[in-house]
Parts: C-alpha cells; structure tokens; sequence
C-alpha cells in the first residue's frame, strides 16, 4: 500500500499481513490457520478475524464471515459497499458467496485451495450466471507464508493422530 | 410425522409447519420471509430461526446459518450428525455450503428458488466433486403456502415503492 488513503490493488500487502497475523493466533489456540481483515473504502482496517470453528462450536465461524459480521457491526449495515477483503486462503463456496451477499468489492486472497475452495476450484461461484454481485477477484497474494502456515498445522495434526 | 420417534422422510409436515411459522414471524418483522428448524437424531426440534439480515445487520443472518449456530449452540459441537434441517426455501449458494459443512443429514426444503437457489439451482452445491458431505435433499414440501408468503412479501414490497 503506498499510503493510507491509496489501499488495495496497487500494493496489497499489508493487510495481507494484517491477515496473516489473524492466521498465526488461529493456529495459536488450535484452529485451522486462516485469517481475514476488510478494508473500508479509505482503506482503514475495521474488522479482522480469524477462524474459530473449534471454539465457537460453530462450523460457520470461518474467517471469511466472522470478518463480515464484525465490519457490518462496525458500519451498521447489511452491505459493505466499496470495502475489500483480504484472506489467507482462497475462500470455500460459504465464504465466496457470503462475500457476494456483503457486497465486498475486492477480493483478496492468498493460497489457492484446490481440495475445498469455491472461487477458481469447486463451484466457482462469481462464475455462475445466478450470482448476483462479483468482486474482483486477486488471487496468490503472499501465497507462500500461509501456504507454510497451512502445511505445518496439517503436518502437525498428522503427527499427533 | 408419524410419532415423535420416527421424524423425517415419512411425513415431514410438522416440522415445516414450524419453520414456516418463523417464516411469518419474519415477514412480519419486515424481513424476507424465511423460516428454518433443525431437528436432533430423536426428532426433537432443537433449534428454530428465522431471517433477520435487516435487524442483525449481517448479510449472512439468513434462517438456516442461524439455525445451524442455535443448533450447534444447544449440543455443543461443530458437527450435527444425523441431525435434519427444514427450510421454507431452497438454500442459497452460501447456505447449502454451510449445511454442508455441518454434516446435516436431509435437507427438506419447501419453494424451489431459481433465481437464488443452490441446490437445485444455480452453483448446485451438492452436485460438486469437491463437496465433501451431501445431505439427502427433499424439496417441495409445504411449497405453496411458502412460496405464497414470499409472493406476498415481495408484492407488498413492489406496492411501497
């Protein structure tokens, strides 16, 4: 980003950092490690999450729609109109279409996820002809560190079981 | 239902009754009219909601992601296994990910949604290879009196604008 009030799509890193970070604390409590923030149109951060399935019981807490809760809790509406969000991995088909719901205008995310991902691998979801609000879609933003943070929790998971 | 012990594929009426209750408590609240339940292994309803996107501010407060987090909520777990989800409408895209993802067993839904839809329509969520949990799926149950409530909704919406 080159300053605060020019975020997204020129220089995206920091908050992909930011998300990151969300990640890092998720695998800290045990938690698949996948963390999101959203941007609002000034480019001021105001909400970030990670995921906690685990530990809300709840396998709709996923990063993805934990962050969007907590940004139209901060704005006080149902529509993030010009905001963008940024994820640690590509998001599942719930997340691609709750982010269509929440109207976000950019989407960022980091590792592709070609098992359970719903924007370039499963149903494609802005690709169908029923989806009513497309983001921009920019994949493979610091792919590599939460690729990383990904493998090692999966590899440690298999060396506990 | 026959009894209370032998709930869900033979007559699945009453529970749809319920779900099409909270469907009208919606629509009386102003929200789009849908109503959801979730019954346990036994046939108890152990959770019911209904839309409240307006009120909660959150694009992702549609009945059945609600429902799933009460449901969830009231067992304590992430997973309802063997437990059944009734809806007054198709699942939309994010929503049928997300019963997915909490391992209901059926899913009966009443109207067909062919504009927004997401099992039968639109992404066909479970019809993906990468879906990795398929609810047996019944639709058209109390179809009419839910389509009608949302024929009225949308009618009285058009006749305000």
């Amino acid at each position: 980003m080159n300053s605060d009030d020019q975020p997204s799509k020129a220089a995206p890193m920091r908050p992909m950092e930011q998300a990151l970070a969300q990640a890092k604390a998720a695998v800290d409590r045990g938690e698949v490690p996948v963390g999101a923030v959203i941007l609002d149109p000034q480019g001021k951060v105001i909400a970030a999450a990670g995921n906690q399935t685990l530990a809300d019981h709840d396998p709709t807490a996923h990063a993805e729609i934990l962050v969007i809760k907590a940004a139209c809790a901060a704005i006080g509406s149902e529509r993030l109109i010009d905001c963008d969000l940024y994820v640690t991995l590509e998001p599942c088909p719930m997340c691609a279409a709750a982010i269509s719901l929440a109207r976000i205008r950019r989407l960022y995310y980091g590792a592709p996820d070609e098992k359970s991902g719903g924007v370039d691998h499963g149903p494609r979801i802005y690709a169908q002809s029923s989806c009513h609000h497309r983001p921009e879609v920019y994949g493979g933003i610091s792919e590599q560190p939460a690729a990383a943070l990904l493998r090692f929790f999966f590899a440690a998971r298999r060396d506990k079981s």
